[in-house]
């Protein structure tokens, strides 16, 4: 089996690799070998017993899909995106690779030829959905985005199901929540302060909560994502039916922000995309305070949108888009 | 004020620009221009007492867009569509018309500069909704298109709304229902088959019924039609909110198909779109049966997300996409 993985040097991506080489395997199929692209070169993980090839693209060219499904990869995971802090401040650039980067990927599957229908695993986020929001969210509450981020992750979820209703592919979009803890520097997510007043304080560094602390919020662990995914990546997607819907898979948490290791952790006053919406925040320093408290519990499932049994566990409700939206 | 109509020359074009000149004004605004478009030459009204220009232009050419908004219309009604029967047959061109051409226009809005901020009244469909359905839809239910022409509806919504939300146009979406009766000769939309079901049988022909006698659908009158874009033309969409949703027009009908003037409706047996989704097709022919009937009321109403009492007139039910797409 050969994996194509769009977006293969970020976060996610380096860990999906990790995680696919070590398993050497995705369901029941032998992973053969692997094609890692991204805009940056990814780097060639040592000592891996399968050929590997790294490519360094614009997969938003019109002309960079083409070779990369040259040689027919089995499952493609596609993962390449601006988030969506930088979406929304770069309205071309966010479309472009966010919208027009996806369709030149999926006109190049259809065009490949010779009866070619490659698992696609789309990243799509629970930006597609905004505020307000019922307590929860079921299977079938519908999709009004409030970023430019998630309009285009929710145009490439109604492209990647018409050409699989088409037989043009088998495509399957997951929605990721915010995955945290992020390691490293901050990215320009939007909802990137959710690993920051995490990371920052353990790392003895001031970190800026933009919201109020009653915020609730949904978060997966990097590890759960590659999970998610290469549970995409080899369910079987004809139990769902004809016309696929997108099956939701998620983590959720209840953070209580709190300083730890002496490190306050300050309400921002800034007009950023996050503090914009920041009706009152409140002052919450405390070198006293214990770590963190989180209860992180994970839920993974597949849902049809013929499910009424499961909508119940679609509880996708995200109080923080609500206030950082509305 | 300036008028622009898109996909002019077509069924409900040409009744809007009739009903517009009629009028003499949209809103409180007197109309002192009008620009009519289509890809044939609409035809100039006769002794029309304001200026009117006609032209014929590719919608979906990169360039088309600019030119037609270079005089800043006020209002734009963007009517131009590949039908749904012919989309879904001519998966290109109905990308090409129903996606890439919307976007070239509001892009070509968002370029013009100088604070040009049309409203933009665009038709959308019933068929951003997918079966299965519940008895009633409410104003929170999901997308998920079960036609490409459903698809770049829904797709275009999605985009106006984005560019409507970052101050770029004035857009509203309305999702129009069956159109009908249609004069003339039938077009392609996979719905023309309820115009002929009564069409005909009026002028001595036989009528196709392609799905079975329990079929519910939601219609509109040309006329409605129009009273429908005028109304979008019109309203405060402030009110709305600052995001605003799509609200729904629409008229609903219960048709019970029977022949008239002799002629028999039969049901088909023909492989056609939809065609397919017959189950099991009752023939009907009574020759001494009476005109059809049909219960016609029509409410229209603008219904923001953020609305659930009006969620209860939603009702968009509609069992003929049920079945023809089940």
């Amino acid at each position: 089996m050969h994996i194509l993985i769009l977006g293969a040097a970020g976060m996610v991506g380096r860990k999906l690799t990790e995680r696919l080489l070590r398993d050497g395997r995705l369901g029941k199929h032998d992973i053969t070998r692997m094609t890692l692209q991204d805009v940056v070169t990814p780097t060639k993980p040592a000592n891996a017993s399968i050929p590997i090839d790294v490519v360094a693209s614009d997969f938003a060219d019109a002309g960079a899909a083409a070779p990369l499904i040259a040689d027919r990869p089995d499952v493609i995971f596609h993962l390449a995106a601006i988030v969506s802090g930088e979406a929304e401040a770069e309205f071309d650039k966010g479309y472009r690779i966010n919208l027009d980067g996806t369709r030149y990927l999926i006109d190049a599957i259809r065009h490949a030829g010779g009866g070619y229908k490659p698992r696609l695993v789309f990243t799509s986020s629970i930006a597609v959905f905004g505020a307000p929001f019922p307590e929860k969210i079921g299977d079938e509450f519908f999709h009004t985005p409030l970023t430019s981020y998630g309009t285009q992750k929710s145009i490439c979820e109604l492209l990647i199901n018409d050409y699989t209703r088409k037989g043009m592919l088998d495509g399957i979009s997951i929605r990721l929540p915010t995955i945290c803890v992020r390691p490293g520097k901050p990215n320009k997510a939007a909802s990137g302060f959710f690993s920051n007043i995490i990371r920052e304080p353990l790392a003895g560094e001031e970190a800026v909560l933009p919201v109020s602390e009653d915020v609730r919020h949904w978060h997966a662990s990097p590890k759960s994502a590659v999970g998610f995914l290469i549970h995409a990546g080899t369910m079987d997607l004809n139990a769902m039916g004809p016309t696929r819907s997108q099956p939701w898979i998620a983590s959720r948490a209840r953070t209580s922000p709190r300083a730890s290791s002496g490190c306050p952790i300050r309400p921002s006053s800034a007009s950023s995309l996050a503090g914009r919406a920041t009706s009152s925040p409140t002052a919450r320093s405390s070198s006293a305070s214990p770590p963190p408290r989180k209860r992180l519990t994970t839920s993974s499932g597949s849902t049809s949108r013929m499910s009424s049994a499961a909508s119940s566990q679609a509880n996708v409700t995200s109080r923080f888009f609500t206030r950082m939206r509305s």
